[in-house]
């Protein structure tokens, strides 16, 4: 491996959804030149007409010159990842990854890549696929790095001044720990709000009125926007996440029916005071 | 009653938290001049201070001379109005209601005035109190009006007429299938997002680094929104809507319970149905 340079120019992405389309619109306004792979033809011509990066193809050769390779592909194929993208990967760049479950990806390219650097940007919209990626998704935001006991430092150090460039606020992290905090800040919120919708919609089919499809506010919009993203996405974190996420969705279970039993039993000055705590548990959460 | 003018002119307002105080700020841009209601002189210091109203005053007869009033209080204080209030409103005005629930509104002021028109706003924000009103807050946003056979039809024409020149949509509706709505798409919210909150507070007390705190995102905000809500509100529409809400939850209770156990034993096709069915209700609910 090259020592970092100050001006890395060639960089590839295997993947051009929200996060990888995100990054190479940013990436490309730094100067740097792009190289994208993409899953299929009309996804390549979606690419091209927006401009998404300089260079596109359907075939993982196309990033066997970078200097740098994001993996900005579903926890699936990161997990099982294709061998001819694995080929593909020179052994002097540094590769890393975007998935939002790092020990299972940890697991798997520690031993496929001399150069694998673990990473997680926390940020997100509703949209998926080709035409999601925008640019201002990282600035501000936690990235996160879960390096090991075998992560090269100089590769963490590539990983790291690219996250910078891009606005963002880096974070390491031991990778159990990074899975268990996002099972509860990220994944649960998506279950919890899928089943919200779900509840919603069966019990809109049973009113002659759909009076609640007419009314629902901010506040409804709000709560189930996780719940209404991306369903592979949901799947993926799953599947990849599962013993943290059934975790947190006991002790999720736990609180609701505590406040289900405040309610039950009309012990209005307690829910006042459980209201005050979740509000406290926000800012503190949100500062 | 006097027939609607065209220009109505003077408006009270009894509570300038931030639906009254959002009212008032558009009102007055509209060319009204309004007679606030508050509790405190702090209060009206600080409504002064904002020219959230053109008069304010702390005494219920600054809503005498009135032709429409809103009551813009807490629901508990509608439900209990203190007899000031009650004698102040002349029996020529028509007067309102801004409170989320309808059925136990109505059941009282019907009997305190002849020309009640029961209303609720769908708008809100995570603020509350005198610092709370802004310009905007109704713009296209739903505003249900609940009739009942003893509504007086030219006082509900002028309701309407004021809700649209703030705006909002107008919208009809039964008091009871109301609450049942609002129940799910509006109450539910902040009982799941509390109690996502009041996890999530309880994993982090365990945690060594609380990387969940550094870690939230856009989905934990989102979702967590209202349950960090002002608590008095969460109180009032508990507390007077326990019905619906309790049969909202255990509809809620079923979804999620639905959802866990197809984690649990792996079903990730099912998984993926669900979460694809959650995604098209949503769009469903707020096309």
């Amino acid at each position: 491996m090259e020592p970092p340079t100050k001006d890395i120019k060639k960089i590839g992405i295997a993947g051009l959804g929200l996060i990888g389309g995100s990054i190479s619109l940013e990436l490309q306004e730094l100067g740097h030149t792009i190289y994208g792979l993409v899953n299929s033809t009309s996804n390549l011509e979606r690419a091209k007409a927006r401009g998404l990066t300089q260079f596109v193809d359907t075939d993982p050769k196309i990033l066997s010159n970078c200097q740098i390779v994001i993996l900005a592909l579903p926890i699936s194929q990161l997990i099982n990842p294709s061998q001819e993208l694995v080929n593909a990967l020179s052994t002097d760049s540094v590769v890393t990854d975007v998935g939002s479950v790092k020990a299972p990806v940890l697991n798997v390219w520690e031993k496929l890549h001399p150069n694998f650097v673990a990473s997680h940007p926390m940020a997100g919209t509703t949209q998926a696929g080709i035409e999601a990626g925008q640019t201002g998704l990282f600035k501000g935001r936690p990235w996160v790095a879960t390096p090991t006991n075998n992560t090269n430092p100089e590769a963490l150090e590539v990983i790291h001044k690219l996250v910078m460039s891009l606005g963002s606020q880096w974070i390491t992290a031991n990778a159990e720990e990074h899975d268990q905090a996002v099972a509860m800040i990220s994944h649960l919120p998506v279950i919890i709000s899928a089943a919200l919708l779900k509840a919603a919609g069966k019990a809109s089919d049973q009113s002659d009125t759909s009076l609640a499809k007419i009314l629902c506010s901010s506040g409804f919009a709000d709560t189930t926007r996780v719940g209404g993203g991306n369903p592979n996405l949901g799947v993926d974190m799953a599947s990849y996440n599962t013993k943290p996420i059934l975790d947190v969705l006991h002790k999720y279970r736990v609180s609701l029916r505590k406040l289900e039993e405040i309610i039950n039993t009309s012990k209005w000055d307690k829910l006042k005071e459980e209201l005050e705590d979740s509000q406290r548990i926000r800012s503190d959460f949100l500062l």
